[in-house]
């Protein structure tokens, strides 16, 4: 039910490739390319260094031409958190994908299988997460139905354990041990591993919190591994890991793959993360270009409220130039952002002045837009270098 | 920049008219057109008593298809925030139009000068509100650059007045009554009154609290007012209003045109206003519809999370059925809705099980959907009469 986003480009956004920064129309989501391909390397360098395989999660950019340009630095495959976003991802070439979100609803479970078989054609491969016998019986039943006496394994399944996220998964130790055996009972299926993301721990704010927390992840992982080997299957990967967490699960030997999404544009909720040594320093790539559209005594007003930019982790910080000074950013509401002089600043920034926000979360910022423009050479004096589709966008179900 | 949204509708899409409400792939936005359709006969009954005109807010639905259905119910026409939106719903059929917000961008304002020869040539009109000189100015540029020897009064400028909001307009009263004397030396120009929107009166939880600063708004405007007419210029239309405090300005005698646009879907939060007895009594017709797939001991989990619908005005409220019980729905995050049995209910939802989600704010719900699928006879039991695209969604500049 997810409509194309492929129509063709408008003549004006074809006319804006190599426009400078100052053409683009507001407000407007810029890709800072030079800070993405920045954080892009600094992910394969962790990555190589800690001998572990990146599977960046695509629900934060839903670009496939994003996701492309991560398998060619070095990334395995990408995560997809629907089966929409799956199909999106697959249309634009990408051939290894990782649904890590329970499917339960048999419409959909024939659109994975579905997918399943053609991916494998690609000579791709799909994988999915479970958490109830009933998602395994379905998703087996879902293949079987698709295409009788096909090969074994044509899907790879991980069972998610809880790991103290209170959200989707089975808890730790016996009660996944079960799932994997009934995965086992499925020619269709493949055991691929556990999934043991801890999405509570990417943003408490002090390295030890989060160290803490996947100390315990990891604990529950090694005490379900190990029930899974006594019944004779090994548990050939264990994935999880955030932006905000990755580098516990990195030199925790657990862990063979990481999922980190958020790191290739960062946004303020991250950014307000205390800083792990062993972290690499990834910058803000993401940004709303916005304007300022009307100008009192006190405040002035952009033209960028939170249809432009999503609130779920606080509102955007506003990028601090030489012509503006420090600005504060206050809700304005749907279509506004209220702009307050802060710090040591007195000036209210006038009409037309150019403001750059940085959002608060960027993956349900980035499914605001249909598009992204990639900026190089800097968003104050750089050139559109290109037009990124978000061709996922909206893909919800 | 805003791409087309008028890709054909896929044949699953067409398939699923006249289907069950079963049938509907989640999580998606669903429109009870029955209490919808109630809702609009509510408000156009509400106009004729108060004989006062309503232009209801096209920001809030996004849907060139809705504003005509309005515009046949006696709506004089359409709000909108944004040229695009402006745009997306000209190209919808809808020839009156009112952009109620400041352009001052000159790329804009071209394209504002286009839509208004083009509506004045269907026969439509476009109004704009403005709050600064320079914005005067620019706009009756580009009305002369577009077309040199043009009729006079090509477009409606209403001078907008901060009635307490704190964002956009001049203060009441001399600088108000400057701007309508510069709108007057533009022929290209019609003064055609004054806005005075309260946004910040619209969620004072009680009728006495929106009455006092609805009194307030009324006073600023009437000191507005007398100083245009001192200065020889009649103020033909005073207009505002929001779904919230809409029955102050339609008692004040002084504003005639409501802008209201929620009415029409209602949100959990315009919901949470304790209701002036003067108010009609709008339901509940937008809702997003979703699904469990995981369930434990304690809670559920559905498929629809702050991608689904938007929470800058709180968490959906879930809707109680007879199947499900009393739910609370906590934040799960962009993909996910967890569920706890609320009030007496021990119960936790099931794997499958269907559930209603009524959004905290309709406006930046809607917008992150392409399509809204409109159900006839009940959320439960009833049937999938019509797909209602949602052509301005994303029309942000």
């Amino acid at each position: 039910m997810h409509p194309s986003t492929k129509t063709p480009l408008s003549d004006d956004l074809k006319r804006l490739v190599g426009q400078p920064v100052s053409a683009i129309d507001t407000p407007a989501l810029v890709v800072d390319l030079d800070a993405m391909l920045r954080n892009l390397g600094r992910m394969a360098e962790f990555a190589r260094k800690h001998e572990i395989r990146w599977r960046p999660h695509a629900k934060m950019h839903k670009s496939s031409a994003i996701a492309r340009l991560q398998l060619q630095a070095g990334a395995v495959g990408v995560c997809v958190q629907k089966t929409s976003e799956a199909e999106a991802m697959a249309a634009g070439g990408v051939h290894d994908i990782f649904i890590s979100n329970e499917v339960v609803a048999p419409a959909k479970l024939a659109r994975v299988a579905d997918l399943a078989y053609r991916l494998a054609a690609a000579k791709g491969r799909l994988a999915i997460a479970v958490d109830s016998m009933e998602g395994v019986r379905r998703l087996a039943q879902a293949l079987n139905e698709r295409r009788r006496g096909a090969e074994a394994g044509m899907i790879d399944v991980f069972v998610e354990i809880d790991v103290g996220q209170g959200r989707c998964g089975v808890r730790p130790g016996r009660a996944a041990a079960e799932l994997a055996q009934e995965i086992r009972r499925h020619a269709a299926l493949r055991f691929a591993g556990l999934q043991a993301y801890h999405g509570k721990a990417q943003h408490l704010r002090t390295p030890q919190g989060r160290r803490d927390a996947i100390a315990g992840a990891v604990q529950d992982v090694l005490e379900t591994r190990r029930m899974i080997e006594q019944d004779g299957q090994p548990v050939p990967l264990v994935t999880g890991a955030g932006t905000g967490s990755m580098v516990c699960e990195a030199a925790s030997g657990v862990y063979g793959e990481l999922q980190a999404g958020s790191f290739l544009f960062m946004d303020a909720d991250y950014a307000a993360n205390e800083r792990d040594p062993a972290q690499p320093a990834f910058e803000h790539a993401l940004f709303v270009k916005a304007q300022v559209m009307s100008s009192g005594a006190q405040h002035a007003v952009c033209d960028a409220g939170h249809k432009s930019h999503a609130i779920d982790s606080g509102l955007p910080r506003v990028l601090a130039l030489e012509s503006t000074g420090e600005l504060e950013y206050l809700n304005g509401g749907d279509e506004h952002g209220i702009l307050k002089p802060a710090g040591g600043n007195r000036r209210v920034p006038r009409l037309d002045e150019t403001i750059w926000l940085i959002p608060g979360h960027c993956d349900p910022t980035v499914n605001l837009h249909n598009l992204m423009i990639g900026v190089t050479g800097g968003l104050e004096k750089g050139r559109v270098d290109k037009i990124i589709r978000v061709d996922a966008r909206g893909a919800l179900t």
